[in-house]
């Protein structure tokens, strides 16, 4: 095999993602020169951010244009190399394109070691981007106390299945909110959290009330919208926000005016900070995190579910469920096989 | 004169304050009891915030009910005095009725000793409650760094006066945005901001674009909506925005719907924290605001300016030109002769 498939953003979507909206193209796979490497995808890990990227917003990094290679957050296998930072047959781990084969300079990219007792899909999925994002997004950003209740929403994605119980080693009570009996279900029994609440079925204000009477400290947010002015209703006095994601808006454009939260006022009335974070500036303290999370995993205290969509072929599929809350945890896309 | 004129909440507004909103009654000058003070008022402070204690919106104090006295912020003279803690003929500034005379047992009073070389309305003015809000909300919440750019919206209102000048004695670069040529004037002229921006008739974005090529550090907001907007989108990487105050949507029941800010996506995508305040929350470490606000004006460092409306009858008129912005300074009603 000399060939490689490979994702291009084709057209700017109006709102969701569009049959147009990317393309996949099969290349000759592609070679290197000097100080280069060439990587052979395994997984792909796939993020709500991945979507803004496509979008003309102002943005927290340069966005992808049209006709450029769509990215995101890889694994891969060095499989050539002509620089010594990467020998053959270690693994890597950085922002790539949607390839089955890419080549690097090796900038921005990180050698990932193997842990032994960890699966490499579950290691990857973690501590490449979920597992940094929950932990630096609550102990340092949110910076709860012990003894806090901690509302997290999207509970059971990728990050917010982590948050839950990175807050129950912290001593914090939680409250998770999912969509639906089968991922509540999860939040309890597989991730620790003290309550669930199911925002398809139940009125999220009433039972934020009911387990938190006295008020929430801090609400780890990932969606936005009504979860967040439902968060921002029940907040304590002196509380905290702490702006993870707004999945509910980035099926947007730049020019569409879409509101803030209705009960901003609240931040006054209750004197809460809001503060919003993104990963990729945090990536010098990137050993230290790993190391953490790893630790907490071998320890049994912190469990992920990975929810493997196979084949390059299905990229697209595999971003929209995160859309569409399809997905069953933590969404990568296996490029490729695990070297043995 | 044995009589008192005071002020009763009469009915709910629904937007601006209306003709029934707040009636004034003639009474019988109060008797005091033991433990108790009269208080003869004599200026009466007129701030943004005494508009929602007449809205049934969920606030940061107890709302005043219809049928209670109107209730501000107020410097008195002791006239009679059954507590040795406020003896006859001291000043006493604490939150009272909207009345000539009233009765307390002193608590939430301090005594406020007079200033050789300050006038005793301007004194009040700064001292009671917008410069200890200044101080604070500049300082504490927001924290801004010598050379950063700070912007301050209603900048020549009570607060925002000061706020410009606490923030050039520490070495920021200052913007301010107030509603016309002659405030803008102001703010360049007496308050020492370096830039002024007439939200009235110039495009505020293109302006703090022109005046902050970098960006802005820190935005002071006291007035929400579309100022709040501006801030937001020219906000730099690590931003800080301060909510003093959001005096564009007090006119507001609790069941309309005011979208937050637009820009709020920059949390995110410019890692910002917006943080809230109550000066109330800092009452405990009023002498020491007050020790260092008083050297400053002292010193000529801090200057402000005083829209003094006399007489009790007055009062409504006097909180509704927060409004409308027709005041030109920070409000007083002078309720009383200044004692000889």
């Amino acid at each position: 095999m000399s060939t490689s498939r490979c994702w291009y953003f084709n057209k700017m979507p109006k709102k969701d993602i569009e049959a147009d909206t990317l393309v996949m193209r099969e290349e000759a796979r592609p070679t290197i020169e000097d100080g280069q490497i060439l990587l052979r995808s395994i997984y792909l890990s796939m993020d709500a951010t991945n979507r803004l990227w496509l979008s003309d917003m102002d943005l927290y990094m340069d966005p992808i244009r049209p006709g450029e290679a769509m990215k995101g957050f890889q694994l891969a296998e060095v499989v050539e190399s002509r620089n010594p930072d990467f020998p053959v047959g270690s693994l890597a781990a950085g922002l790539a394109p949607w390839a089955e084969y890419s080549v690097s300079d090796g900038t921005g990219f990180s050698i990932m070691l193997r842990i032994e007792g960890l699966e490499l899909a579950e290691a990857f999925g973690v501590l490449a981007i979920a597992g940094p994002t929950a932990l630096v997004g609550l102990m340092e950003v949110g910076r709860p106390k012990k003894g806090d209740v901690v509302v997290v929403t999207a509970a059971a994605g990728a990050v917010g299945m982590l948050v839950g119980q990175i807050a129950k080693i912290h001593g914090c009570t939680t409250i998770g909110i999912a969509g639906g009996a089968e991922k509540c279900g999860w939040l309890k029994n597989e991730f620790g959290y003290d309550y669930a609440i199911d925002y398809k079925n139940e009125n999220v204000i009433e039972r934020l009330r009911e387990y938190a009477p006295q008020g929430v400290d801090l609400q780890f947010e990932n969606v936005g919208g009504e979860m967040l002015d439902a968060g921002l209703t029940v907040m304590k006095d002196f509380g905290t926000v702490v702006i993870c994601g707004l999945i509910s808006t980035y099926n947007n454009t730049a020019s569409d005016k879409i509101p803030g939260p209705y009960m901003f006022r609240n931040v006054i009335m209750r004197r809460l900070r809001i503060e919003g974070f993104v990963i990729l500036d945090y990536l010098d303290k990137y050993p230290q995190y790993q190391e953490k999370l790893a630790g907490w995993m071998l320890q049994g205290k912190l469990k992920a579910r990975m929810h493997v969509v196979p084949g390059v072929e299905n990229c697209v599929d595999a971003l929209k469920m995160l859309y569409t809350s399809a997905n069953t945890g933590k969404v990568l896309v296996k490029m490729g096989e695990e070297p043995a």
